[in-house]
Parts: structure tokens; sequence; C-alpha cells
């Protein structure tokens, strides 16, 4: 299996990406084949400097950044040598399988629309975030901002492509899916859920328990949430703040709240493209970094995209 | 000043009530004449018991109850002698300036706009809820599920609704108003707040500081903070529910999550009805009714409704 890293995104780079790839080199045995992409001047030193030497470690060079208040589709058409316009190359010509970066996110998501592409039959590809169940389970919340107006039958789409993830990638079983709604009973709230619910209670191909509310974010209820990407996106930062209140508050060593730390996520892989496309926070440290490469191997390893292209074939 | 309590309302009614007026009559030198509407055959023994005697107090019986399960029209209809119908009839006829209940909320709110009715100028009365600020200081998210899908013009509504909230109750000079938002930068967000962003911006009677994200709810960016309610039942819920996991995790005395607890927000009123209509939690306690009572103090002595209604002329 063949791992493409833009080394140059996220704000730390390149220096935590070498230092996520030590921290992966160092975990396992590792089989995956790394393609490090970015600008050879700065890598190569640093990759020395730190000692990471492995033979399954290649870099790509690439001279040009895209920064983070570049536009998207007008910075990957002018910097085709750019790390994140190199990745996407090499991954839609098969030469890597999977693509990592913690850069423009703009970039990422056009990159991954226009030159992976949806799979066939997906209408708007997504992206999701895992939510620490207070129980020690992991739930995901689905969609986080990629669409923030939305279908119906998107949100239906959501819940098959975040309930496949559940399975293949959080290996949970059969994953319960809630729709996020302001009552439990059918036929509560907006008209965007209430044209959801009777669309999602007829798909057979996931387990739909019903409306949940704010309050069942970090319970059992769900391990798949639904929600429309404004919504979502409110939701995860709201969460995210919680989580830093909870270290101001000298509740650091918490070990349920520590789970909400970014490092933790791995990455938002964006759901619906047709091959693995990850997508990291830009303040990713080495340990982000890692869990990234861990997800990317998870998601080659399972076929997800796979998986996805036969469900939405059927 | 004359305040009617619905004593049925909530889960432990009538004994929280009678409890609550407890605490307000001891607390200071208070002057408001309580009208205690409930079944005085339970109302009366509870005062009696818990010697609560004032020559401000006054017993209105209401020998009926509507249930926190039944049909707010129908029950309101058919219920005429229930507290909560004769209450909205002492409102509507001036005998009492405020009404307070913890029962059914949907038949609250059907009583506030149907028996005292919206300001003139109102497209939606709307309802908000406190949000304790990490600095120390007191937000207010609003709507927070009156209206779920709501249109620009009504979110803009919602902004002087709850900013006049903010100034007389809550004491904020000039409160900062920011849309609830998925990016800081005008242009982000979904069709609703793309439309409501240049409502607020030209809006003269507030101060509107731009968009806000959901990490900014509990810092001091924004003092109202505006949202259909749909997105802030969801956040409403969800903050209730850190509340509830910072009590299982153990930080029940932390001084910052203790004013997440419900029974300091004193209820809820409606904004945008002609007429002083406070709603409170289903389990509130004593502490609950009687910051309830201060709640209502507040919205008569700073005639809330007479300034809502002197600004919507305008």
């Amino acid at each position: 299996m063949n791992i493409g890293l833009d080394m140059m995104g996220g704000d730390f780079a390149p220096l935590e990406a070498v230092k996520g790839l030590q921290l992966y080199l160092s975990d396992n045995i590792r089989t995956a084949q790394l393609y490090c992409i970015g600008d050879e001047t700065l890598v190569k030193p640093l990759l020395e400097e730190h000692r990471v030497t492995s033979p399954n470690l290649h870099l790509v060079h690439a001279p040009e950044v895209i920064g983070y208040h570049e536009h998207p589709t007008k910075a990957l058409k002018e910097k085709q040598r750019s790390s994140i316009a190199i990745g996407f190359h090499m991954l839609a010509t098969g030469k890597i399988d999977a693509f990592i970066s913690a850069g423009n996110t703009g970039a990422m998501l056009v990159g991954a629309m226009f030159s992976i592409k949806a799979v066939e039959g997906v209408m708007r590809p997504t992206i999701s975030t895992i939510v620490p169940k207070i129980n020690g389970g992991t739930g995901v919340l689905v969609d986080v901002g990629l669409n923030a107006d939305c279908k119906p039958e998107q949100l239906n789409q959501f819940a098959l492509l975040g309930s496949l993830y559940a399975q293949y990638i959080l290996n949970i079983n059969n994953p319960k899916v809630g729709l996020m709604n302001v009552g439990e009973e059918e036929g509560k709230g907006n008209i965007l859920t209430q044209a959801t619910y009777p669309l999602l209670k007829e798909n057979t191909q996931i387990n739909f328990i019903g409306n949940i509310e704010g309050r069942d974010l970090f319970n059992d209820k769900a391990d798949v949430i639904v929600c429309d990407g404004f919504t979502g996106n409110i939701v995860l930062k709201l969460a995210e703040s919680v989580y830093d209140i909870t270290q101001q508050r000298g509740y650091g060593n918490d070990a349920y709240f520590t789970r909400f730390h970014y490092e933790n996520y791995g990455g938002t892989p964006v759901l619906g493209v047709a091959k693995p496309v990850i997508i990291g926070h830009g303040i990713s440290n080495d340990k982000a970094f890692r869990n990234m490469i861990d997800v990317a191997e998870k998601m080659i390893e399972s076929d997800l995209c796979g998986k996805i292209a036969d469900k939405f074939k059927s």
C-alpha cells in the first residue's frame, strides 16, 4: 500500500509531519510505502536531523506550497507543483492509494471532488468528525461543514456514508443512526429533518433509531449522528471549545475530556469520493499526523471506498 | 406590581413553587403582590406547612391542571379552569402584570401568542436562553426552539429582541450581537445566514459585530447570539449535557460549570409578546422559581415589553 503525505500542510509544517512519520515508523512493524510530498530542501534536512529513515520512505519534491488563505480552485490550477496538486495527481494516477494533508482545507476538498470525483450515485461527498462518547465508545457526526445547506436525500446518503465509516474504520457493528433534531418524536423538527425522517426510516441499508437531541451527542443513543453541515459545524466547534474550557478549568488530565483533543481524531476523511483523502487540522502535531496515516491504512485495508461504491450501486 | 405564579407547573408541583415563594419572600424586602394560581386544596396546606405567609400572597383557586403530554391548544380550550388558562386570563385582563409557569411549555407558548399576542411589528415571538460566559459574564442565545425554520427578517428581529433583553434584564450596555455561523467572514454560511448578515449589518438598532462560530458561544465575542430555533435548540441541549457530564466527571463544584445549572437561569421569557410571560424548566426547583419571580420583577420594572413595542414601532 502506498500513502501520500503532504509535508507542507499544517501550521508547523514540515516539522510536525516529520515527527509524525517518526512516531508512525517507531510504533509497529509498518509495511506501507510512504510518499512524502514537499519541498525537499526543507524536508530532507529535517528527516536527517530527526533520523527518520526507512526503505519505505520516499521523498517527492514539490517546490510550491498552497497557503491557508489562497483561493482553493485558483491555487490548485496555478500551483501545479504544489504538494497538494502533486498529491492529487499521484492519487488520481494510482501512484498512491491515499492522500493526507493538513493544509488548505478548501484546496483539499476541491482536489478531492474534482481530481478524484464522487463515487457514482453519491450526490455530495461529506466530511465527518469523531465524537467521544461518555461510556468510552466513539461516534461519528456527519456532515460537519462541507454542505451548509442540505436536501433530505443528501442527509439520507450521509447516514449510509457515516454508517460505513463507523463499521469499517471504527469497527462498530450495525451502527445505530440518529437524526439530530429538536425532539424525539417523529414529526418534530424543521422542514429538512421532517422530510428526512421518513427517508431514513425506509432506508434498509442503515440501522435508523430515530431522532436524537443535542443532549444525546455524547451518550450511547446513536453511533452515527446525521445533520446538515451548518448544524454539524456549529456542534463540532462548540464541542472543541468545551475541550478548551476543561483545559482552562484545570481538568486537562480528565480521561474523558482528553479524548476531545483533535490530535486523537486522526483527521477527517472525505466520505463519498472514489479514493481515500484525509484532511488534517491546521494545528496538527506529530500524533495527529501519525493517526492520519493510521486512518489512511485502515481505509485502504478495508477498501472503504470500494464498499461505499458497492452500496451506492445497489 | 402583580405577579401570577402557576403553582401546578413543574415536576415537583406544587411543593417547589411553594418553597420558591418562601425563598423569594425571605430574601429581601419584596413589594410584589404574588398571585398563586393552583388547586387550593393542595397549595394551601403546603403554604401553611412551610409557614409561607405574607400579606402580599394571594391564592387563586384553579381546580384543573394541564398535564405535560396534553395537546396545548386543545387543553387550553377545554380546561378553562386550569392554572395556565386562569393565569393567561388574569394577564390579559390586567389583574396580573406577569405570568410564570413551569408547566406544559406548548400551552404556555400558545397562551402567550393567542391570549396575549405578539407586539405589533413582531413577526414571530421567540424564546432565548442565558449562556454563562467563561469570563463571568452572561450572554443570550436566541431562538432556542420556538421557531425551527426562520426567515432572515425573523433573525433580524430576534437580534433586536435579544439585545433589549440583554440591555434591560441582564444590564448589558450596548450588547454585541453575533450571528451564529460556520465561519467569521461575511459571505460564509448557509442560505439563511448569508441572507441574514446584510440585514443585521444595516440594522441601526443593534450593535452587530459579525459572524461568530460554535467555539465562540462561551467567550466574549458576542452578548447576543442569533440563530434559528433548530440550531439554538441543539446548542442549548448540548450545553446542558456538558453540564451533566461535568457533574458525572466529578466537577460539580466548579464555579464555571455550576453556572450552567438550569436553576440559575430563572426561566425563559417569551420575547416579543405584549406582556411578560416566563416559562420554567419542567424540573424547576425552589431556586428556579425564586429566580423566575426575580426575572418577572425585572421585566415589569424595566417595562421590557413597552421598550420592545417602542422599538418595533420605529
